[in-house]
């Protein structure tokens, strides 16, 4: 029987399920595994040997694998699905075990670890718990799906590696490094990863691109010395004008970038995908009238969607200089500064990117000034090509599984992990996630729908049968 | 006998009693009398008691009038000063009893209120003294020169109104009200001041204009919050790039100001002023060498002595938004703010320049942005014309006791009581001064040129003989 034929029993085996289904989750929710305090590491290593013990259950080969943070849970499958053709991919699936810390605890309704079902008005049903959605109830669909092929067909549909980290929350510094380590085991055919959101409610959304990062640090010094502005004021160079002139010439008129060379790599969506996106209807409004805004900043003539996701940006995210406290001082400041970053799309270079700022503020700098720059982040873009094999068999799942199509997006921040499989281990990921944008990810009273656990759940048995045909 | 006619014994007995004269300062320089410091409130007025008592051996009928911080000391002169042709001005002249704080002490190679002489190699001898130089030797030099009128004439030169406050460290905060409370009495012809310094040790100098100081405080809003990069970059409105249009449009490429008006009311130096000021040889490599500068930022095709004091300039003095500590944080903050300061000149109106200048951010503002102004000086130029009758005596004064043409100058930053005793009190104001640029006034081991001292003394005797005459 191929993993298409079992479809059908998987997914009713899956609903009659749930209630066992959410029971492990509860389970899992129960552990106090946040991850950025060391109060926490007993508990962390408790969710890893929870998370292996549960693999194991369903034929994975696993190991609490030590990191010089928290372990890395690693399972792999004994076989290969069984799919017949040999040409299924292998996948290797991605979450996390550790969470956020609850605090300020005050403001949850029930405690964070006590994880229970809610009913709101309208009879929707919400799982609440820190670490419901993020990541543990989302990474959970996907093994609830592995566990429903097993107890149907004996096996998994697929060769799949299980790769379960613990420092997502505060900033996976030791995985980089295991997945360097670790390159031949984990070097799969494609990465799976559920850990981002739909568009609505009713729309399964598969992440396609994830802008990369350039950050730096950018010090000016003028004179050697603070100045009083009454004695030096007028024949003294201010830092803090060159500084606004060279920020203030970073954008042109139009919104765009005016560093040369800034847009070599960057492409233009398929009109298909562009009419996708312009299809959702995300105005101007609806986007920036909840933060108090109306009017877009960024490139003109794009939609607010590709401005935020699949074009690059140049953005000051802080500057400093000269006296900043209460009331007036007369002071002209020797040194400036402010931190810059720019997000990547495409094949933008980050090398490139930031040579050609750094070029850019030296071009503008007098004679008699310095500036130092630091960086703090290089990271390209990622993007799975839209005509990606896997692609298009996950977004038929999709569509299948909630009765509209499903829209590939681009999300505007950075998966930094998610880079390095591209470039460590040379392998795509499709990022498909259940989150709604009211979960409370990182807040107090975090919650998972359970209709999108539950559709999540078939979601994924739909992909993998899809995948193993 | 006219002033005149006493002058050269009144100068030869300025010589003969530099001792004693030296005496009188020292014991004036015991008193603590750090004005900024509640603690040292006793020894404030203990100075004031010692200023008057001083005056009153001099003829001046005196008082020390309380205010709400340290008290004023007024003393008034008995007489006329006989001059003869009832044209000789009524002075009011002005000085400050009070001194900075002496920290950091370890600093100081002797104890800052035990006054010492000390030769230094070469031979040039120094009074080594918290307030040797700013104000007390220098108001000093002034009473002295009375003293000897005193002493030779029997009487006083001029009409003579003193008007030592004890609050000019800390920002002369209750005597504008003090000024205008008793502006019957504080109003004379003319107003000198000994607190000011010299061209250079050779080069006597008179400061005849003082920039004014608007300064404003701008808050700008965007977004109702900070926001996460990754996720609202390039569609969010970030306020540090509006901030940096609108503080990089202030000046034109040429260094001048933009804000439409903004010159309105700044007039030419006269030819032989400025003759005379570029003749003083002070280049960009002399002004801005010794703080790490070559290149002069101001108006272009000005010299730099102009720019720093003669015209007037718009400068950042601080600005701050986003995140401003290590290493990188990806925000998008809703806020950011700045202080800009414009010194102004000759007539420029301060309420004009303001609102100038907050129509100039408004008209830069997106429509979904808003800004806030706060507003912490707005005060005039001064300047004394340079055809006054006054102004002419003193540099004639000046140059017979130095043997050198005496400069006029302006300085670059306000003093805001000369400010008052215009706008209140309707008279000019001659400020003549010996300090030099290597007194470190405020800083530990202040010290006053002997030198400086005893010219000081016979310049002021010169200076009213000839106002008297």
């Amino acid at each position: 029987m191929t993993a298409s034929q079992a479809l059908p029993a998987v997914l009713d085996r899956i609903d009659r399920d749930l209630d066992a289904s959410l029971d492990r989750l509860f389970a899992l929710l129960r552990i106090q595994s946040v991850s950025t305090d060391p109060a926490f590491a007993s508990h962390c290593r408790a969710a890893a040997e929870h998370v292996a013990a549960d693999l194991r259950s369903l034929g994975f080969a696993t190991g609490v694998r030590p990191t010089e943070g928290h372990p890395v849970v690693i399972g792999k499958s004994a076989d290969d699905g069984g799919g017949g053709n040999g040409q299924a991919p292998r996948v290797l699936f991605y979450g996390h075990y550790d969470v956020q810390p609850v605090d300020p605890l005050e403001l949850w309704k029930t405690p964070p670890f006590e994880p229970r079902l809610e009913t709101l008005d309208g009879g929707r049903k919400i799982i609440v718990a820190r670490g419901a959605c993020d990541d543990k109830g989302q990474a959970m669909t996907f093994v609830e799906a592995c566990r429903a092929f097993k107890a149907v067909t004996g096996k998994l549909p697929l060769d799949i590696t299980m790769l379960i980290e613990g420092e997502e929350e505060c900033g996976s510094k030791h995985l980089f490094g295991f997945v360097r380590d670790n390159a031949d085991e984990l070097k799969r055919d494609l990465a799976l990863v559920c850990d981002t959101g739909m568009w609505d409610a009713q729309t399964p959304s598969i992440t396609t691109s994830l802008r990369g990062l350039v950050y730096e640090d950018v010090r000016l010094t003028c004179a050697d010395r603070d100045l009083h502005s009454g004695l030096f004021g007028g024949a003294a160079r201010n830092p803090i004008h060159v500084l606004a002139d060279v920020l203030s010439a970073l954008h042109k008129p139009d919104g765009s970038v005016a560093i040369p060379g800034f847009y070599d790599g960057v492409h233009e969506l398929p009109s298909d995908i562009k009419a996708d996106l312009d299809g959702l209807g995300l105005t101007p409004e609806k986007f920036l009238g909840p933060i108090g805004l109306k009017i877009p900043a960024g490139e003109q003539g794009r939609l607010v969607i590709e401005q935020i996701s699949t074009r690059p940006t140049a953005e000051v995210n802080g500057i400093i200089g000269g006296y900043t406290g209460e009331g007036a001082k007369t002071v002209i400041p020797g040194k400036a500064s402010a931190k810059v970053s720019f997000r990547l799309v495409g094949a933008q270079d980050p090398a490139k990117i930031r040579n050609a700022f750094r070029d850019f503020v030296r071009a503008r700098l007098p004679a008699d000034c310095t500036v130092e720059f630091g960086s703090f982040a290089g990271n390209p873009a990622f993007e799975v090509a839209f005509d990606n094999p896997a692609l298009t068999k996950a977004r038929a799942a999709l569509a299948a599984e909630w009765g509209k199509k499903a829209v590939t997006v681009g999300a505007g921040g950075s998966i930094p992990i998610v880079g390095d499989f591209k470039t460590v281990l040379g392998m795509d990921t499709l990022m498909v996630g259940f989150a709604l944008d009211d979960d409370r990810v990182h807040s107090p009273n975090e919650k998972f729908d359970l209709k999108c656990f539950h559709k999540g759940m078939r979601s994924w048995a739909r992909i993998l049968a899809a995948l193993a045909s």
